[in-house]
């Protein structure tokens, strides 16, 4: 590494992760030391401005805690975890496409028994969500799991009302039946803001940008032999579908929650009669 | 906004920032946006990857404290903080080029007279640093503040050692007297390591980088009338001179730190003999 006396400053710290024992990681910090500089070069930020995004990026650091990732949300409301997801994805259309893991996903989901409640505190309207984990090809992924979390119908994650909500309100870690069928009960999801009390919150507001995400539930499917994709379904006809403050939303994600009365479905799920119903499959591609 | 159904997330992006009130503000982050994603698009970082990024940024942010600022160090050993300030810099050969501010420049420094020895402790080489503020022109500054702030002959600054060093050890608040002329005393600098005890260390093992600065005494010089200047003076011969940890090293800003004997200029300076001596103009310009 020689910088002395260089003007290339780029190309001196690029120099400088030869040493770098791990080729991948050279490869990422060399490509974000040329994006970045060209950022600068291209924007020129005062001393003043660099001194804001200091103040900002420390502040985002400070504001996480076990319970809070707000750095996520910076990566969310960029698009940044949605570009990553997007790119990491399968690119087969026949299976499940994924989505952003959210910051949401950072306490252990209970493990349920198939057709359980998630929704520990009858909060919203009840609803039956069902389906099936098939591979690429449509066989049947018995013993596939599903991790499950979603807000209440208030819009908030049991882990944002601590003294509201009891902990795995919302959550649940199921296992498919033999015939890969999954079923659970739950209340309809709502939309939500994120959290706006931290930096991520001030970035929304001097943009004018709502933080509104539509209403979802999340998943993380995973089969012995077969990729995990991480994923949402979102709730047809919510408000925000086409606003989404992290960028989330893909069309074959959208799922009507239909209102039903039919009653051998409300006795097959042992639920009363009219409920919501939403049904599809996750299909995951073989490895 | 809308990013139902789109697969180009950059110009959602883009598109969601249209509602900035500031428009320097929405230049700056919908140029971070788009060179962001460009990074992204080129490695294509894996979920785990993106984690680790998202671990890492927390971590600087949690490390800083009222007397440490890891994300400053991140800026500056990923060269972003050099650009920024050569950038913004004027470009006039004839005026005293800038570099970093650095992480140090944390504390108020005391107010010192002319001539004042800002080496509290006595803990090295004893030294003279002289010379004048001056505008473009050569006309001396007579009133213009320099802020001096250095480690000392341990490569240590007083921030870092509050058991050992008295606060303000190696800082001076001083104002040319009316010839532009200013004078202090203190000890010879020291190569340094930045602090690697966080994750900007973390960052440097994993590169092979090492840690050190090569010698140097900070300033800011600020005159009425000129643009301020915020540079260092490198002491020549210095080891690491060809490899600062930060890339903040330019030719213009070596000086000679000469030995001398010389019996009137010991007097001038109330300094025994022999002691070590560096000189030099610091020149503004007009803003
Ligand atoms: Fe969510
Ligand atoms: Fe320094």
């Amino acid at each position: 590494m020689t910088t002395e006396f260089t003007t290339d400053i780029t190309g001196a710290v690029v120099d400088s992760l030869k040493g770098t024992a791990d080729p991948r990681l050279r490869e990422l910090l060399g490509a974000l030391t040329r994006h970045l500089h060209d950022f600068v070069r291209e924007t020129e930020p005062t001393t003043e401005e660099w001194e804001r995004a200091i103040g900002f990026l420390t502040a985002t650091g400070q504001k996480c805690t076990d319970t809070r990732q707000e750095f996520i949300l910076l990566s969310d409301v960029l698009g940044v975890s949605m570009l990553v997801e997007t790119l990491g994805g399968h690119r087969d259309p026949a299976a499940t496409e994924s989505t952003v893991l959210g910051p949401f996903h950072m306490t252990e989901s209970p493990v349920r028994a198939l057709g359980a409640d998630i929704d520990l505190v009858g909060s919203g309207e009840p609803c039956v969500v069902s389906g099936r984990v098939l591979s690429r090809d449509g066989t049947p992924l018995p013993g596939a799991v599903l991790d499950v979390w979603q807000a209440d119908a208030e819009g908030c994650y049991d882990v944002q009302q601590p003294d509201v909500q009891p902990p795995g309100n919302g959550r649940g870690l199921f296992t498919a039946d033999t015939e890969g069928r999954f079923w659970f009960r739950t209340c309809v999801p709502s939309p939500y803001p994120i959290p706006t009390d931290g930096p991520v919150g001030d970035l929304l507001r001097a943009t004018g940008r709502h933080p509104y995400r539509p209403a979802h539930i999340h998943f993380i499917a995973t089969a012995d032999g077969h990729t995990p994709v991480t994923t949402h379904i979102f709730v047809a006809g919510s408000d925000y579908l086409g606003s989404d403050a992290v960028f989330a939303v893909k069309k074959s994600l959208v799922h009507d929650f239909a209102e039903t009365d039919d009653p051998s479905l409300a006795r097959e799920f042992g639920i009363p009669n009219p409920f919501r119903h939403a049904r599809f499959d996750l299909v995951l591609e073989p490895e």
